[in-house]
């Protein structure tokens, strides 16, 4: 493995991270100001920005190859896969950075606050540095593995302290956060309808639903899977329920959750629900169940109350179908 | 009617979304440290900044009666109904303060960020002053009837200039936002079945589900009527759609569409969808649907978009249930 400063990574990250944000920012505000430029300017000149760092000697990245090993860092992101290879998963076990501009394209494009740009650093398949910007929003997230998740000064999670417990009739009192996604095909067993009769089961009255019924205290849709991870690390979302991701929508707010103390595994209930061990997600999946970071309560720790909250889920969520090219 | 200085009326709305804004601000970092307090204190802190307004001759309201009528300002809130009257529509032609002190209870009580104070001044049963502060997301936006509408210091909308028309094959490229709500029965022919159902008409591709699947651009959900407004207002949301409103939660908010440019109506298809005349949405109905400020296209006003666009969601969305008491 090549060697790595993450000190250096780290304090890069958040360079990279506040500087991407600061060019979406003047985009949307040039838009709003009026004249010629395209949308699309901002949006190649925040990319620029971010794959900039993997040009080699002349990167402003410091991030060197062992030179034993002379491993490259390798970028994955959106725009990897822009000049025409299949979506197959890229990320290897070298330092690698992946990274999403501008996750949120819709929002930004609309000026809903709800866009950022997402910078992970991933080692071994795992990602240890997460940051993500998201200017109209003042909010900063940035982790580093084994040294905590914050959201611009204050530390993750943001819930009362101390963190309480899952909910004991979770998903009841819980805020579940779900997307419609762009898949908004109309067959029966469409993933549209799939997700729609889970969203159902999350939200009707307890009970109902051949017991399906979570009653859950709210549904949130933000738009971004990056912001949805980073608001279950806040501790705001209690769960978040998705398929369809790439890894640069979710390697950053992976690294986030993890970091602040959630949980986050497959979205697609395994054939013994009660039963099967919880795993964490593949950062490829494509396929995300996220739990906030929880306290002990006297009768559980706070890893059962999640995993127990994740039981809760699978018993009301239908598979999803977001199959990985090349997989 | 009672003579009212509307500059002082709307400087102490705004100081009064300002001092509140900073309760519910205090109230969540106090909660998020720790310590004994519950959560209800900023609640009830933030109720009592608003609700001091109208208490007579030591209010500091300096909106005073016209002596000739002796009409007294009036206050109208969640809170005016909690002392055990049943929710009859109380606004009547007189100066009247319609407060929410604390919208977005669910989310300001997990900490999810869109929860706000929201103050509206209603003369003649018509809102000319508006105040919504939510100050997680470092956003006030404030509206005078005539004297346009603003988020900070930047005036409303906020889209692109100049502002776009309405998408041609609306709601096709527009943002959706709509609440799940509070009413979670599963009966056949709820209210819940009746949001989703409409929710899936306006998410399908185009030409499914006879004709209603619409399309759009994405769908989101805040928790927050009067947010869901005021980004209506900025142009960011094209549509919202929402029934079980009660009047403080979008008094405020439809001063800032109206002054952005936007339309608001009722939420329920009329019999001629084709043909109805789109009427302003009553203040107590319950019952609404707004749509962003737009600009006029070639074949087309900004109003004859909004209007077609108005009866392309009736052809997609079910009647709501929402019926007022004493009404």
């Amino acid at each position: 493995m090549a060697s790595v400063d993450l000190d250096a990574v780290h304090a890069l990250a958040l360079q990279l991270g506040k500087d991407a944000g600061k060019m979406l920012d003047d985009g949307w505000r040039l838009r709003v100001s009026g004249g010629a430029q395209a949308q699309q300017v901002e949006k190649d000149s925040a990319v620029d920005i971010v794959t900039q760092t993997d040009l080699g000697e002349q990167s402003p990245l410091n991030v060197r190859p062992d030179p034993s090993t002379q491993q490259l860092v390798t970028f994955i992101g959106e725009e990897t896969y822009s000049k025409g290879s299949s979506k197959e998963y890229l990320v290897g076990s070298g330092p690698t950075w992946v990274v999403d501009p501008l996750d949120g394209t819709v929002n930004y494009t609309h000026i809903v606050p709800f866009f950022c740009v997402s910078i992970a650093f991933v080692l071994e398949g795992e990602p240890v540095i997460g940051v993500i910007n998201a200017p109209l929003l003042h909010q900063t997230f940035s982790a580093r593995k084994g040294h905590g998740a914050w959201l611009n000064d204050m530390q993750l999670p943001l819930i009362r302290n101390p963190v309480p417990p899952m909910p004991a009739a979770a998903p009841k009192g819980c805020v579940f956060s779900c997307e419609w996604g762009k898949d908004r095909r109309d067959r029966p067993d469409s993933n549209l309808h799939r997700k729609v009769e889970s969203f159902v089961n999350m939200a009707a009255e307890l009970g109902s639903r051949d017991g399906k019924g979570g009653m859950v205290h709210g549904v949130r849709s933000l738009g971004s899977a990056t912001l949805d991870l980073a608001y279950c690390a806040m501790g705001s979302f209690d769960i978040w329920w998705e398929g369809g991701c790439w890894e640069w929508d979710v390697a950053a707010g992976i690294c986030l959750l993890k970091e602040a103390g959630g949980l986050v595994t497959t979205a697609n209930p395994p054939e013994d629900i009660e039963k099967a061990s919880i795993e964490d997600a593949k950062l490829g999946g494509r396929l995300y169940l996220a739990i906030r970071p929880a306290g002990d309560s006297a009768h559980e720790t706070g890893r059962q109350g999640q995993e127990r909250t994740v039981r809760e889920v699978w018993r009301r969520v239908r598979h999803l179908e977001y199959p990985r090219p090349g997989a």
